[in-house]
């Protein structure tokens, strides 16, 4: 029979245990911390019919949407991101408690060009409160994003913040017309990758008048930095109904942010903030590292009439969605990551084939402790064992031969510092997990 | 603009937070035993070439793979199970180091007819061992079954096993081609549904001869009950190479489930078991319970040909398949499922609309404590704080006021038991936690 090439399509990923060990260790910690704050998990379908994702992404987004016919000729898509499938759930399920405040940890798929860091197939973990309009939701989700990043030990960070309110009322206030201002936002939204002169030119090329561009850029350039004064924008703006509104919020929002102790040198109001979604309607944010330079690792803001689309009923909403793959690249360029590839914490080895049972003893008794082991069923040579173990990141080998089951102990070798003792059989599963501790 | 109306496709489901929270739990108990027996994550992508999937579930399962063809005009599957990337993986990173244990719990989907209990997207938990011939691992596999699910408080469960050598070697003693032999067994794998007369009806109607089928379906009332004799088997079928290779590995594997202290009313040879996949080798395992009549949760098998579809170098692997849905819906009916329908411990009331920063100040106390703590952001009743607290399952409820305030203590409400008590505010994360073991 011929074979099958074996292989992947590009853009789609396998995580040996190496990888999975790391994702896993991130994801069990966003989790936590997600439910420390009171979000409870949610998980909807990998397929979803199409017309509820389409018109929802954009015109680019519209493209990387993967879509198909199933055996029954309906259209239907593969999850592009949580946001629109959660609008959905809210709609479809009217009976739902609110607030409700909910956490999605799952893959979505996007047929976009692969490159590095970018692929078909990612996970993201998004965490919202429907059904809240004040800005205390807003600053929980914050404050959540604030401590998983503290959890992941990230040293630096800053998430920027900003209103979709007051991008909405400048702009306005500026001349832009109204239909024009969610274009003129996306432009906004690619500075820090483009340049003010970058961003100019491509307004200009949008048909956008030279003078309401210099009024806009003006403003960024006198509100870059950490430095920019919301009372300022408030008495430059005192003739706009929204950009009081959105300077409420934002200071509602910071009031919040100081009660809850978050640490002010990581968040700041950055006016040039301006997320590329266009359902975004009052406090947006997202949050960058200086180094490595991957964009934002995570990205969010409030999305007031989303839910409206699918139902009568609107609700609400805010959250933040935050990329697994960018907080684990930051991590391991960072070295911050957990330096174990396996979840198995012991090996016990194989002495000779008449010793399986004893073997087995071993075993049952640390598993029964919570201890992680593996059991080596192959008569090896010991070297090879240990080679194994060592191969494989196990941190502590077993032997057990002859003259320790007459004396009722075994040999405990750490396999990071190279060295072992005798412990006594009834001792063995706490001197495991003290020495774990200790790693 | 017009409303889309929300809905799922058929055969997909949401998973609501009580729902998600038992599947999580589900999900961590066997995560948690699969670590302790020594299995590393693994993760696979959702799409696969449809190549890698093809011609690998026999005639029935080819019309269940959701295939397409992608943007760049390649034609994709998504994952149909667990075990056919797995093989691919093996095959395409031959540096992985050997014996490889490893699990994986995720989705993968069929176009199936959508029934009770019969899903499009469901969710497999795996545990294989690759590059081991010993029925060591094979009895690794079945202990760990045996503990997820006494882990899972199943109480009565029936682990059958079976071999494939076996039937094969008394199938074609019996005088079946070898080359029909695949089909017989998916037939006898129907016994249990059909009923002796149903499956014989089955095999006349596929053209077996009726002296062949009576003598193979006389081996099954003789040997019907757990009370059948390897020993008889042996000797009716002296003549045969694979029957004594066969019982070999039963005697092999049952001498082991012995040693690893498993309970022996929980699993037995039962020879009608056949499983339905081709590629099985060796000794196949199959789950099931008496109530729910709801088929097996647990099915697998040893599988020493199906790598070598992919690659040059074969290795022998055994493993096993949970269905994750199976298992839930089993835990349900036996009333064994966590009765809780929230992740959150704790909501923490808004008294009045000046005691914000008081109630962050205590939620902040508890979630640094490890207690998921929701804070309730609007000034409601607390009439309607409580019923919101109850209707969400939250098991206790904190009031603080101002009287509460000048004394520095908390009012601590157990939902539960309807009772409640002053706790002062430095023993409070302490009090909940006892208070929580005792739930």
């Amino acid at each position: 029979m011929n074979k099958i090439k074996p292989q992947i399509p590009k853009g789609f990923r396998d995580f040996l245990p190496p990888q999975k060990v790391t994702r896993q260790h991130v994801i069990d910690t966003i989790r936590n911390v997600f439910e420390l704050f009171g979000f409870e998990p949610l998980e909807t379908p990998a397929l979803e019919y199409a017309s509820i994702l389409e018109g929802k992404y954009g015109e680019e987004g519209e493209k990387l949407i993967y879509k198909f016919d199933d055996r029954g000729g309906r259209k239907v898509a593969l999850r592009y991101d949580l946001t629109i499938p959660l609008s959905r759930v809210i709609a479809m399920y009217p009976a739902l408690l609110k607030p409700f405040k909910c956490y999605q940890i799952s893959p979505v798929w996007r047929a976009d060009k692969p490159q590095k860091g970018r692929f078909r197939e990612f996970w993201q973990c998004d965490a919202d409160i429907v059904g809240s309009e004040s800005m205390f939701a807003d600053a929980e989700v914050i404050t959540t994003i604030y401590h998983i990043l503290k959890a992941l030990n990230f040293k630096q960070f800053k998430i920027k913040i900003n209103n979709r309110k007051l991008l909405n009322g400048i702009a306005q206030s500026l001349g832009f017309q109204v239909e024009k201002i969610s274009s003129l936002l996306r432009i906004i939204d690619k500075l820090e990758k483009k340049g003010i002169e970058g961003i100019k030119d491509e307004m200009l090329k949008q048909g956008f008048q030279k003078e309401n561009i210099d009024n806009i850029l003006e403003l960024f350039n006198i509100t870059s930095g950490n430095t920019v004064d919301l009372l300022d924008l408030k008495n430059r703006f005192s003739d706009s109904v929204l950009v009081p509104e959105g300077i409420q919020e934002l200071e509602e929002l910071f009031s919040h942010l100081s009660s809850m102790d978050v640490d002010s040198n990581c968040y700041c109001f950055d006016l040039s903030l301006a997320r590329g979604l266009d359902y975004y309607t009052g406090p947006i944010f997202e949050t960058t590292v200086d180094e490595p330079k991957i964009g934002s690792i995570s990205g969010g803001g409030r999305y007031d009439n989303l839910i409206g689309m699918f139902s009568d009923t609107d609700f609400p909403a805010t959250g933040s969605s935050f990329g697994l793959e960018r907080i684990i690249t930051v991590m391991e360029e960072l070295n911050i990551a957990p330096s174990h590839t396996t979840t198995t914490e012991v090996l016990m080895t194989l002495f000779s084939p008449d010793m399986h049972k004893d073997s087995l003893r071993v075993a049952s008794l640390l598993r029964s402790s919570g201890i992680k082991t593996e059991v080596y069923f192959k008569h090896n040579k010991l070297k090879k064992q240990l080679t194994y173990a060592s191969n494989k990141g196990i941190p502590f080998v077993i032997i057990e031969g002859p003259d320790e089951k007459k004396d009722n102990n075994v040999i405990l070798r750490n396999m990071i510092k190279g060295i072992q003792k005798a412990v006594a059989f009834d001792d063995l599963a706490f001197t495991i997990k003290q020495e774990l501790s200790e790693l």
